[in-house]
């Protein structure tokens, strides 16, 4: 029977692999790298020099594909995400039954942790739904953008005993909510931080793990504008940008 | 000047420590490893065969030292922590003050991430302010147990774009709360579920990452009983439990 390790890469550090996804790699066979894109184009180059360094000494193939494309403004988002994955099934399951042998492990590397806001697991159990191809898979932890924000600020998520949400930009849109704690913010193309709290402590982080990481922190307030700034000129040299922020409440 | 890594260790599996996490340890000098008490010991026991794998050919300390007792049934819960916390400041500054020469650099291994529910780097923060000893510090990632606990069941935490709160026992007493979303419980020490919707899915998971590691999942009033018997039996067993929890709610 097949085998597909689906591994947590990190978020832009080669190091960041655990060696449980090194000693998952060394198994591997296949490779399946799905390109997002040519903003994206970093990501995919991440991939391949983790293979060029972990896998040592034996043959793999690396096998590149093209996301399809996704309708980035839908009328659905619910409908517009359903058909998307209802694509990428599709996709999967051709790329598995083409470079896999039933014999043979491959690997889907997963950029972060493939718990978060990630869909290549419920992208493969859409393939097994779809009952064409059969495969066992495991999971192998990694480290998300969360936990690289908050190591590079060496700060805590939370304050003590407090809980901590991590949510999108698009949910923050309605605001921080009542509930007590701390919340981190991913998937945020826009960050305007319209109708928050000016007293509110940001940690804000992109490119974290790589070598073009910046940092801000401060108070919301003071450090807003400053934030929007660096984010522009960065995307604008960079021609793609990953961020993520935490923010805290005021200590009562 | 001194330097301290300050190192998530993953949650029980040695192999969830990454590579940027084994070269910090190549190049530590003295390895600081407080013991929560016998009932962690399997925890203390973790940290030396870390570095016992991984700390290649070189000579390193390993210092051991008990963590101070904290009040577990205290009037006021912040000032418990705050004293605490205190307590362990002056623990950790003499350690450090005595264990490790001004140009070495020493490792505090942390379990999971240094970010979620750990105290080591508020410490440290409070070491450095009470100004008496000198040093800089960095933060490596490591595994959380929330992640240990979506691999284990090779799930997201999450429904498609909604958001993940991380909370603790304690919180959760006081409900679910209004926002939408998911919610891992973290810290429970017994966990009886009152007063939540028995349609809520829960994912389940105890000594994550390591051979004793025990997963049930289902519809919550389906499968609470289950949870509290198994829980009950493995903490008889192995004399410590440390278990979390995933809670979803029904699609709408
Ligand atoms: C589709 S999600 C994938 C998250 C990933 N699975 C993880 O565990 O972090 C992409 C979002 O993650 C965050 N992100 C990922 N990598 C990042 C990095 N290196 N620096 C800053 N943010 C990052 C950004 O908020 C980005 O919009
Ligand atoms: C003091 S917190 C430390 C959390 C840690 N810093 C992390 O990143 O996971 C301890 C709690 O983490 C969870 N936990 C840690 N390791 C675990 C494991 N191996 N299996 C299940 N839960 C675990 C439990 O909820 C436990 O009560």
């Amino acid at each position: 029977m097949r085998h597909i390790h689906v591994i947590g890469i990190g978020t832009g550090n080669p190091e960041h692999l655990t060696v449980q996804g090194i000693r998952a790699l060394e198994a591997t066979d296949a490779v399946f790298a799905l390109d997002k894109g040519e903003a994206k184009a970093g990501l995919l180059g991440l991939r391949r020099q983790i293979c060029d360094r972990y896998i040592e000494g034996r043959p793999y193939r690396f096998i590149e594909a093209a996301d399809p494309e996704r309708d980035r403004r839908p009328a659905d988002y619910g409908v517009a995400v359903d058909d998307w994955h209802a694509a990428r099934a599709a996709l999967y399951e051709g790329l598995i039954a083409e470079h896999l042998r039933e014999d043979e492990r491959g690997a889907f590397l997963v950029w972060g942790d493939p718990s978060l806001y990630d869909s290549t697991l419920r992208i493969l159990d859409r393939v097994l739904a779809r009952g064409r191809i059969s495969f066992t898979h495991d999971v192998i932890p990694g480290i998300t953008s969360v936990q690289a924000l908050a190591a590079a600020h060496r700060i805590p998520l939370h304050a003590i005993g407090e809980p901590v949400r991590i949510t999108t930009g698009r949910r923050l849109r309605d605001g921080l909510g009542e509930e007590p704690g701390a919340t981190v913010v991913m998937l945020d193309g826009d960050p305007r931080f319209e109708g928050l709290d000016p007293a509110l402590t940001i940690y804000w982080g992109a490119y974290l793990g790589t070598p073009d990481e910046c940092l801000v922190a401060g108070r919301l307030g003071d450090v807003a504008e400053e934030i929007r700034r660096v984010r522009a000129e960065a995307r604008a040299r960079h021609g793609w940008i990953m961020d993520i922020y935490l923010l805290l409440r005021p200590a009562a």
